[in-house]
């Protein structure tokens, strides 16, 4: 790792011809905090050789596609790496030897590959979340404490929208919301999780916390964590409204990982909750 | 009917001594625009001859609990019923004598009830409705107007909120404001329904109206009708705040019916939709 | 104007190299409905001569920019212009000569710009309206409405939400409706408007309509018409979510032109309201 | 101060006759956490003598309304007071001879009498709050830590609604919540606040924190606190639906009270935050 004072941190995007790779590239191209420092994509594919910016079919950036990642990680101060398991467990390996910031948000991570990275954070900085964005992983936060402070007489209820294309409901970050409001209340969220009412009922079970999906058009996600009680209700609300916010969260990651001691870390610890 | 130029109208109102009746009977009081002018409970009920207002544990109102209730139409502008289907036929033929205007709020009447109402309507001004809030009756027709308007690129999405005690999903007015969004878009909505989604949807059908439930607390009532498209969502939204509305909204159309010739009407009549 | 069956509507954008121009121009290339049929610049823009493709940056689309208006509009069906007020003139006499239909999103004409446009609509069909999104014209249409159909028992208060870049406030739309909601009731804006509540207010006036102007980060546009009565409140609420949402609205508008008579026409017609 | 093992903590109201008395007393009767122990008026009103609940127009409630306030407090384990400021210093003084728990909701007071209940605190358990609901005051906290936790890229609006009576703008909470939002990024409220946005405004000001005031039927008090960046925004809510909120908040702050230290708590103590 090399650290010039006054310089920019250098990031290394891996899997640069995604469509996430790319965002994150034109994301830090746009940014004045950090610059892009490699671009890697595996051995054979066609970008490796090409400029990354002409490779997007746009302007030169100055950046060579490489397959050689440890060689890349050397000369930078973080990678943002959103590919697959089994890459991921592999790049973790390179940034411990690179003494560089890793920011993972690749998901689908097994019991084995998170060892692997509980290994690889013995000499890296790994920044690991299911969910990129700041808001969202501050909403979880809250969620626990407000559960923790409230009791059963306030019902919780976790209400979520997005685009008609979807497939699974609720969506997975209304079911982090959910466990995060049953840690809060010390409970297990299988025991508790009512979704998908619809016809006789009966009166809502205390103590239960209920999902309702709502589907339509081009909504990017929206969360409510409401918890109503007798005559007062607080609603605790996280709308999306552009799809890069990962990739920003990504960046935040990667620049408030220097500096840091090797070891994992969540967004909670970016944002200092 | 009487009908002295220069006085309020007055109204009697069946089923004196149930919630409903109560509600009816203190809004009336409250109100400038009509007066109290008889108040039906059945032969034998404890409060036949007693002051309605002493039974009702206030102070006297000048109006005596009657079981004869051809004789209190008679002397009446309006009579109000929320009771139930066998009284409300009884009370229409009743009104038809009379010559008065008859609200009804009654449920659950069978298609033979119906065609009872409708001979009664030949001589009295029937005014009935499964909701009498005038902001869900405006709603209503909203909705089956905007439906009619956009085409399925819209997706139809019905949300509502009630209090922890309700027992089924989705709400009888949130289904009311289906079957219009569905007229609306000239289909029937058992062929479009899709409410408690939960778990692997696959993505939302085109066409679809979709339900949603949400439960908890003391929230009396909240409905919205949601029209996402690309690029943009409408959104129609009602909000009830106090129990007492159904009482103002049936003395409203109390009031707009008189004048009216005999026949039947609803409450999209009474705002002049 | 040519009009061979079985052909789709052919498009001619003028001021094709500005943000709404090129907007319009890839709104139409991604649309079924139908096909880019020329592009104006004025004379002596380097545009002109250039295929309009390669000139925005990405692939030819085989359409070359010209400064002949009138010829381009003979080929075509329909032309859709956000310019400035100059030159919107001068394009509808244009149209009346080539029989086609003319699209107008251009703002701030003067009186005899609209009388000028008058003329020109007894040949060409023109639909004109300040905000080209269907929602927020049925929004308009929808206010006026429940504004007439609820007295002033219901205060009306306007919300509307915007970017932190926005320099005014209310916002047009917001006033738009507004207007709409003082039309319902027979009513002045300028009477009744009260924008900018702070300090000691003393209680709402009836009849008042508020308006209030949140804004912040990067919200496209939001509104929302509160009719707030005793008991409950109805809201019509618009939300836009992608910034194409104008360009949408004037293609609609020029396939829906197609087989109308000349005549001036706005966004409601279109819509069927 | 008796305390005898088993029983329900017995609670003393003062001010009995006034709307905030009477509501204390009834919220206490109906809940079965605690007792109605005695009922204070000043010398010479006439409640003094009657039982309370007669008084209150009901049924007897075995309580005397009383003017001696000491000997009330000696057979009690709390007393709510949401009276006066002067009456409210007194109470504290003989709330500290009794060693009894003191719950203040009583606004206005003077740096004077704020000194006074510090020195009652040495030997009473006196717990004050400006807002009771348990919503609000954790809402003040979730703001604070929210405004602390992003930076001045995410702007703060603070938006509230209340019924068409209210005199002033913003309320006394949405000034509250801007204050707590200051705090959190460690600025002063005066230095930042933009409330009343109407005209030529110019962009928003990094770093402000605006108000929007809507007013309109009978809303009881709605308040949202939204946080604004690109990409996402987060919505801190609360809505009041029954005006028994701060009876209620008063009572847990009794009952929470119970076996705490002598001291000076607020509602953020009772809410284990």
């Amino acid at each position: 790792m090399s650290d010039i004072p006054g310089t920019l941190p250098g990031i290394v995007i891996t899997g640069a011809s995604g469509r996430m790779g790319q965002m994150l590239i034109k994301t830090i191209v746009a940014s004045d905090k950090c610059k892009l420092a490699g671009a890697i994509e595996r051995t054979g594919h066609d970008w490796v050789g090409r400029d990354v910016g002409e490779a997007m079919g746009g302007t030169a950036l100055g950046v060579t596609v490489t397959d050689d990642a440890l060689e890349a990680f050397s000369q930078a101060q973080a990678v943002i790496d959103f590919t697959a398991p089994a890459a991921t467990v592999e790049f973790a390996a390179l940034a411990a030897q690179a003494r560089c910031v890793l920011v993972i948000g690749t998901t689908g991570l097994s019991e084995d590959d998170l060892n692997k990275l509980s290994l690889a954070a013995h000499h890296a900085t790994i920044i690991r979340a299911g969910n990129m964005s700041l808001g969202v992983n501050l909403l979880t936060k809250l969620t626990k404490m407000v559960s923790a402070a409230l009791d059963a007489d306030y019902d919780i209820e976790i209400i979520e929208a997005h685009h008609n294309k979807k497939v699974d409901a609720p969506s997975g970050t209304a079911l982090m919301l959910g466990e995060a409001a049953a840690e809060g209340r010390g409970v297990s969220l299988n025991d508790v999780r009512e979704s998908g009412r619809d016809g006789i009922t009966g009166a809502r079970k205390r103590g239960d916390i209920g999902f309702s999906a709502i589907r339509g058009g081009d909504i990017i996600g929206e969360h409510d964590v409401m918890f109503a009680g007798e005559g007062e209700r607080i609603i605790l609300r996280h709308v999306a409204s552009d799809r890069s916010l990962f990739a920003k969260g990504a960046l935040k990651a990667a620049i408030w990982g220097q500096g840091q001691k090797p070891g994992e870390y969540d967004m909670l610890d970016v944002l200092g909750l």
